[in-house]
């Protein structure tokens, strides 16, 4: 066991980010970039606050052509916008009701940009812009006749790589939700309510370090489940049950993703060997994962293993990126050919059908090296857990 | 002590709810409307998941002229979908690479509107579509001539005015947070870190009856602190510092949000008479409201007591709605004259500002009555409570 590491990044650290993406923008002809997100903002400021939860104010940071990035935010933020590597940093007093924020940003925009400038937004999947729809049209108005276009997925595309230091970070996050499943057995018998089990597994996963658990979802039934993103009922377990648990939790901004299925009791042999399937699955994406092997070989490989003879209808996806959120960029999909290269981080996530419409799913968190993959969580072994 | 209250609501809550934005509807001249976010859908549906987590899929909730709203959502969030009281529930696999729901979307929108309907879209303060502005650009093409036009701000107007039951939910949040808050000197003494106190304070809050804790920000320092949104550092209290813990819990889908000052050892002087004076601005805004009194009354009440002689140089809001969200529609600012209505629910939040540009801030939640209001958090005392 290595110690956690060290909280943020080196400044060098947001300066290569931000380097790499101007770079792209020449390329793309963006003479900026616009970003108004936290995982967006954070990548390339370090950025970290919960504060995101309220809605009420809109932050927005400016990647000029050269240089560092300008912060244009409400002053509540100033003081820790302060503490990152940023320099110019622009504030308003939020919530404005004749302006929030829109000038500074037309002003700053303008700055840094010339007259008939591109400036790059996210517009692609997985993305939104968290602003007001009329500040948005706003913003495009006086922006005239400077155009607000597609950022190319340039930041998709840079968050997509793990550096040696984020990989740390998502490593540290998923020990700690090895810990805290592995101490499931203390908070969960037959009679509790999950709604109960629910509550003590956070508490495990903040005892066992978390900063927050941002995601707990799951479901318990006799041979699988029927939904895995519900939040909990009080139903209590019952003996022969499978007690599915998947957590995201967060450290120093990183998540981890990924489950395990426990079951109540001795497990009879249809779950058994659901299970034994589900790893099968995971084990032989794992396997096969090396640069260059693209996310629909591993949709192939693991639909082959768990739906023998009928993978062709297997839907939905079977893992996606992770990092800064809890999913990224890209999925695994059959139309999704997306090579793999060396720092990107996974889930492997299959699932199996059982009678009736019931599932069981697996899910693991691994990162492609130059020589394979390498586990973040510790691999569950062919048998599920009892508790 | 009352019993928590039922999860979720009885349907004709939902009926009523979408019946008064169909009222407001025909007013405003809209055909429809559209909503993406987690609290909007939720509002209307009672759909509730932590998997908003997730930036991967949009999620799409139609409100036609008349009858049930539609879902058009993806296939995964079907199962927990049908357990709400809407019927008509489309779905698409998604993350689809081709049309990840704009299609479905537009057919629905299309079979309930007339050719030329204007629909709406939440557009104003604290709103966001969470939706890729490239599907956006698709729908609005897509919908011609129909139009996507400012939602008069309906949902906000209706979410701002809290029914029975929504008060009760509000009211078991807030009970956990105070008993919570009863134990802080169990978790927190000289030497501790500020982040495991963070950790502590967030299993106090799971194993006092939260779902999850949503939010959790605070500071310690000598004589107040510069900055209520930052996450823990490892540096230790120490003898005489100020900690204070700032809270959204949430509780079958609602949240409360409000903080607690703690005296690290005996307080001094300065924090105790500063302390008095949150308290007693507090306590004079808390007496002022009754319906019709407007926000911008309960921000000239709160700074008098906290700033005298210099209010008119207090800047940022005191205070907010909450509900659904840790924080809502509308604020506690000079601008913002929306007459006190029974049912609303609000933060009450003065500062005060000492040496050195540190300040100590103070909140409780409260609703507004008809014949004044009624407090959901228990109030602090005069006096800063010691650890």
């Amino acid at each position: 066991m290595t110690a956690p590491p060290t909280a943020g990044f080196d400044h060098r650290e947001f300066q290569a980010r931000t380097e790499a993406a101007q770079e792209k923008m020449e390329q793309a002809g963006l003479a900026a970039m616009l970003l108004t997100t936290d995982p967006d903002i954070r990548y390339y400021t370090g950025f970290l606050t919960r504060f995101w939860e309220s809605p009420t104010r809109p932050w927005y940071l400016v990647i000029p052509a050269k240089g560092k990035p300008i912060a244009v935010i409400p002053s509540i933020g100033a003081h820790l916008m302060h503490q990152t590597w940023l320099t110019d940093i622009r504030t308003w007093d939020a919530p404005d009701y004749t302006d929030d924020g829109i000038g500074l940003l037309t002003r700053t925009l303008c700055e840094v940009t010339p007259h008939s400038a591109a400036i790059g937004i996210p517009d692609a999947m997985e993305s939104h812009l968290r602003m007001p729809r009329r500040d948005l049209q706003r913003l495009e108005h006086e922006l005239t006749p400077r155009k607000l276009v597609s950022d190319a997925q340039i930041t998709r595309a840079l968050r997509m790589i793990k550096s040696p230091a984020e990989q740390q970070k998502i490593r540290a996050a998923a020990r700690v939700a090895d810990r805290a499943f592995d101490r499931v057995s203390e908070i969960a018998a037959p009679g509790d309510a999950l709604s109960k089990v629910f509550r003590h597994v956070q508490m495990l996963c903040l005892e066992e370090g978390a900063d927050w658990v941002a995601y707990l979802a799951g479901a318990a039934g006799q041979n699988g489940y029927a939904d895995v993103i519900s939040p909990a009922t009080d139903a209590p377990l019952r003996q022969g049950d499978v007690l599915m648990l998947d957590t995201g939790v967060v450290r120093d901004g990183y998540y981890c993703d990924f489950d395990r299925n426990f079951s109540i009791g001795p497990a009879n042999a249809t779950v058994t060997a659901a299970h034994h399937r589900l790893i099968d699955a995971t084990w032989s994406a794992f396997e096969l994962i090396k640069p260059g092997v693209r996310m629909s070989d591993l949709f192939e490989q693991m639909a082959a293993v768990t739906h023998p003879g009928t993978s062709d209808a297997v839907t939905g996806r079977l893992g996606h990126g992770l990092g800064l959120q809890l999913t990224e960029w890209p999925s695994i999909l059959p139309v999704d050919h997306t090579p793999l290269q060396p720092g990107m981080v996974l889930t492997l996530e299959p699932f199996v059908s059982l009678d009736n419409g019931r599932i069981m799913v697996h899910e693991e968190n691994v990162v492609v090296q130059d020589a394979g993959a390498e586990w973040l969580s510790t691999p569950q072994g062919r048998d599920i857990r009892v508790v």
